[in-house]
């Protein structure tokens, strides 16, 4: 299923998405009133029954799928030709082991939201686009042959980045965690309806020029193995977002350099799973 | 005030904690569940007249303060002696600008509550011991003069990490989030009873042995320009935590490295804020 968050008549909901329109449940949303709600409780839901309510697509604003209650968890290099786009093309730069960073959910906005160009602060604004992996079960020490039952569903996160800021503060943190810098959504799409994670096309349009042209079978370490090195020690819950790394083709890695600017609009369209689109203003 | 989150007979309060012992009121829990949703509305509490009920200090047990809406901001290599003995002595090791990672809020635990080894996972198990700052009100941008409007308070973080994870991973958050790595409290100062958070004691005993005797007036990056650094075109809210660094006298600091190993208790003591004391199982 194809699980939204979205505004109608002032009011939040979240239902899923057909192609004739949107379903909800006023009385579901009682119960549990956030789609997060709904992902820590979906073994006890009856989604395609409970959903009453109707509404066409054009009628509603979307919003974030979610809002994960920690920073998202987001993989350095996991693309071995990205890894050598950020460096010169060093072979030393493709990682040994997952590299992880976080990125604010203060940060998040919803499809079709502005991304703010922070120009006071930096001059090397790029984009990355990546699959996310949306957590369903809580969980430690899991392995990758089990890894798949942990997962709720899968979405698209623009991991937007202020190269500059990146650099300048060594750890990623900064530089990935301004306000708007993740764009997350539209649609958490639950796993059932994904045949096979690790062979999805991810491309990235800026203003309809093709940036990137990955597909997730390039990833270095797979979604499985992720799960595993994450989970080491550390309790995964439902909610929480794996951002899977991103392809080549990040306006860093062109010479000379392709950074966003007002007025650019970004698209990433991961196969099976939609398209995300944000502007910069 | 102190603040402090405790558990009283099978029930979670928060209350303030005096040398008698403990005000609370279930009056106030009713509206303000919790000490962050407390922080949150802290201009219209008036907690001197409203707390009516009271609990001697030997009755209860000491919860985490608070839990963040999302991961605690670390500052990496925040004292120079620290920078140096973390490098060999390398004076490159001393940052420009703040090193920022974060730590997941679910490695958060209670002051007297045990670290977890991970045996499996690390043979490094690291302390370091750090002044917390609490937010207080929500902003962007801000400017260091203005900082200390924006604090809430101050309490203790123990930033528990194995070192071999943190380098095996590259980034930091990997060996900083396993479960129990994050020792919290046991109280949140308010910023009016610290007459200058940059000169308080930090002082580190392992089995009460001194390895870490430290001043917060030897910090690179003063409390107030990390607020502004860390506020960046990114939105601050109550209840963020900001770790601001440790100084020289971690285990990996020593030759040989004095590595944490189970039964091992950690006290860190900062001036006139408290004692945070975990032991190693």
């Amino acid at each position: 299923m194809k699980l939204l968050s979205f505004r109608y008549r002032e009011t939040e909901y979240w239902g899923v998405k057909y192609e004739e329109g949107i379903y909800y449940s006023d009385q579901l949303m009682t119960h549990f009133p956030t789609l997060l709600s709904v992902i820590e409780n979906y073994d006890h839901l009856n989604l395609k029954k409970d959903l009453n309510k109707f509404v066409e697509s054009e009628s509603i604003e979307i919003l974030p799928p979610i809002y994960p209650k920690k920073n998202i968890m987001c993989i350095g290099k996991n693309y071995k030709a990205h890894a050598y786009e950020m460096t010169t093309h060093n072979p030393d730069s493709v990682p040994e082991y997952p590299v992880v960073f976080t990125k604010s959910p203060n940060s998040i906005i919803a499809h079709e939201k502005n991304i703010m160009a922070h120009a006071n602060f930096t001059s090397q604004l790029d984009y990355e686009g990546e699959l996310a992996v949306v957590i369903g079960k809580l969980g430690k020490d899991i392995k990758r042959e089990e890894a798949q039952d942990y997962i709720f569903g899968y979405t698209i996160l623009n991991d937007v980045t202020a190269r500059d800021l990146q650099k300048k503060h060594q750890q990623f943190y900064r530089g990935k965690s301004l306000d708007t810098f993740a764009p997350l959504g539209p649609y958490i799409m639950t796993k059932d309806h994904i045949e096979d994670p690790q062979n999805l096309k991810v491309q990235t349009y800026v203003n309809d020029e093709l940036r990137q042209n990955g597909n997730t079978k390039e990833m270095i370490f797979p979604i499985d193995e992720l799960i595993e090195a994450l989970s080491e020690g550390t309790t995964l819950e439902p909610g929480d977002i794996i951002a899977t790394g991103t392809p080549s083709g990040v306006g860093k890695g062109f010479n000379p350099p392709k950074f966003l600017k007002s007025g650019d609009t970004i698209k990433i369209s991961i196969e099976g799973i939609g398209e995300l689109v944000n502007q910069v203003k």
